[in-house]
């Protein structure tokens, strides 16, 4: 079975769970953007006015231009292929009345992205093709049927994920042997893109700032590329950097110290730093079970920082990964205006997450970690051997 | 000046041009999707929610989260970075009280899907943030904005356009080289997808139906993968293919005959037909002036092809062609439910098309070409030398 034809099964058990009738995704021109559920249930770009439908009762209906049906089939999963040249409108409006579901979800929300594909000009073509029926009064957010699709991986995705984590894993290994005092950020950058691509993978976000490689104190730390400086004696160096591999996306730190000279081992407060972080990872990891809310989990972990002497950092803990590096619905995070509702959201089993508290020593720069978890009926497991030791060099 | 500079400089001027003070746009976790108008005024994906506010009197102003700040400073388009860590609405409302425009341009559209960025949910959410200021009731489309801007290529821009048709046309002339009696479409477009990798560019649309090959008469035509078809003499061979080489891309189709046994010229009828096709491609493009509208350009071609005899073609004439293979407002094509007032648009300097009429011929199958012209004050010039002979083998 195709994660596609995985997700699309999956979907249908969502549906009775929630007790809606119907998800209608509505697309076009999907390779200008499209919505980001697309992919999980359908795998191709769609090119004219297309409707997929899926239902409580598992019917599994698309409606779509002639000319991409072959395509349609060839994905084998939908039962019921519905082709047009002309005009959409009647088949849409046929579909929906044999149908006739009491909720028809459709692909907004004021707090999941990925939820949230449907744009306000595509969702006003729709309201002119329900016109004048009874359903346009039954549309609701399908918000709590793509979270979950999206949240909840499938064995062949957690499968993908792992990969991608053991590619980043190796990656990782090759730039600690090859970076050296002297190197520019931009120069360990390349190599790590040289790497990418020696693996066939591709890179889990924006190639400009994956990896992020900070070295030293005066490094600009955040979401910004590889500069033009050194590594130096005494520089602690921080990496964030993740590939996507069969579509699916890795998201790991890690920190690596250069003794300065005379020095053993890293100064007390970088070792301090770098012990906070790590045991704050591991309390809120041990803390991840099913039914736990993100805000919890994001407590454990900031409680630690804050604890130990540090200022709280100002982003959320962790976040979803699968598809996309920001993946799925909820988050690891504090009730923050920006973060919505998303903190509320409680943890599953199929659930993965980064983990990646962090925090600033002074006259060191920034020290953070980050390891992707697995969230099971038992408790959360680490996807790949998380960094509890700082590497010294 | 990078071309992201270049396009926000222009679209100041169309902001004056249209008479609206002011274009916002509002975008959060950009990599899960994100507004397709982004990537030609920032070029890089945005985490937080984020607006982007260009003004009619010159301001350039960017709202987003601070870990990304640095980011914003080193494309250098705009003017004002404002950053936040946890509350965006107080920055957004103070931002709109000191320019206090009385238009506010936002991406939605229902016909141009690239001027449709905007999320259903995120204007919920705008909505919001915007509740009780007088801003709400200033909220107009910028789709004359997004589509100007997009449709109207900058002399950079068409350079990286005729740099995508080049290089296709050394694919192009490689594959006919390659391609033999026997080879199956899926093996010829995996040869084409190695020269992909070799020029160091990616397919324009969905590799898994870019290149499309159809090779004889059952092969399935549309927007549908290469099958085990193998090529047999008497056989006409399709192409449709395109790359993105440095963000731009091209969309070319070309036809290959397969001489059968004892020929010395292919069929009458295959030829009539490639010939009409050549012919609706010259009459349609020597018509491509400013001021022209696109269904009139339809109407040439599509006269042509009917007039022969041979029914009339399901899609439109021709499409923009930039950033994404289907780009821009506005296309060459009939006046048909599914397509809205796009094929009302008129022609302006500085757009690209693509024209591309088809037509079956019986018992042979497909025939189409495709290609890349720019239209100009002067009227529509080839972007690449036009396929007007049947390539023979």
């Amino acid at each position: 079975m195709s994660i596609v034809q995985e997700k699309v099964k999956q979907a249908v058990e969502i549906l009775n769970e929630k007790g809606i009738d119907c998800w209608l995704i509505f697309v076009r021109e999907t390779s200008a953007g499209g919505d980001p559920v697309l992919p999980i249930i359908y795998g191709h770009d769609l090119t004219w006015q297309s409707v997929l439908i899926i239902t409580r009762s598992g019917e599994k209906i698309i409606i779509l231009g002639s000319l991409e049906a072959e395509a349609a089939r060839a994905i084998a999963a939908y039962d019921t292929i519905l082709t047009y040249d002309k005009a959409f409108q009647p088949l849409l409006l046929d579909t929906l009345k044999k149908l006739d579901p009491l909720q028809i979800a459709i692909n907004y929300s004021e707090n999941d992205v990925h939820a949230d594909g449907l744009g306000l000009g595509l969702y006003q073509v729709l309201l002119k093709y329900l016109k004048g029926t009874e359903y346009q009064n039954r549309l609701i957010s399908a918000e709590s049927i793509s979270g979950a699709l999206r949240s909840r991986k499938t064995a062949t995705e957690v499968t993908r994920i792992r990969a991608a984590v053991e590619t980043t894993r190796q990656i990782f290994h090759h730039t600690f042997d090859y970076m050296q005092i002297g190197m520019t950020e931009r120069q360990i950058a390349d190599f790590m893109h040289s790497q990418l691509t020696d693996y066939g993978v591709t890179a889990s976000w924006d190639i400009a700032n994956c990896p992020a490689v900070n070295t030293g104190p005066d490094s600009p730390v955040g979401h910004v590329g590889p500069t033009e400086l050194r590594i130096a004696p005494g520089h602690l160096v921080h990496f964030d950097f993740g590939v996507k591999q069969h579509g699916y996306c890795s998201d790991i730190q890690r920190m690596v110290y250069f003794l300065a000279t005379g020095e053993t081992n890293p100064p007390e407060p970088v070792q301090k730093g770098f012990n906070t972080v790590v045991y704050a990872i591991q309390e809120a990891v041990a803390a991840m079970k099913p039914g736990r809310l993100g805000k919890e989990i994001d407590a454990i972990a900031r409680g630690i920082v804050v604890n130990a002497g540090y200022p709280e950092y100002l982003y959320g803990t962790g976040h979803h990964l699968g598809r996309t590096v920001h993946d799925g619905a909820g988050m690891l995070g504090p009730e923050w205006e920006k973060y919505g509702e998303t903190p509320n959201y409680p943890l599953e089993a199929g659930h993965v997450y980064t983990v990646e508290p962090g925090l600033f020593v002074p006259g060191h720069g920034y020290v953070g970690l980050e390891e992707d978890v697995l969230v099971t009926d038992e408790g959360a497991v680490f996807l790949g051997e998380p960094q509890t030791k700082l590497i010294v060099k």
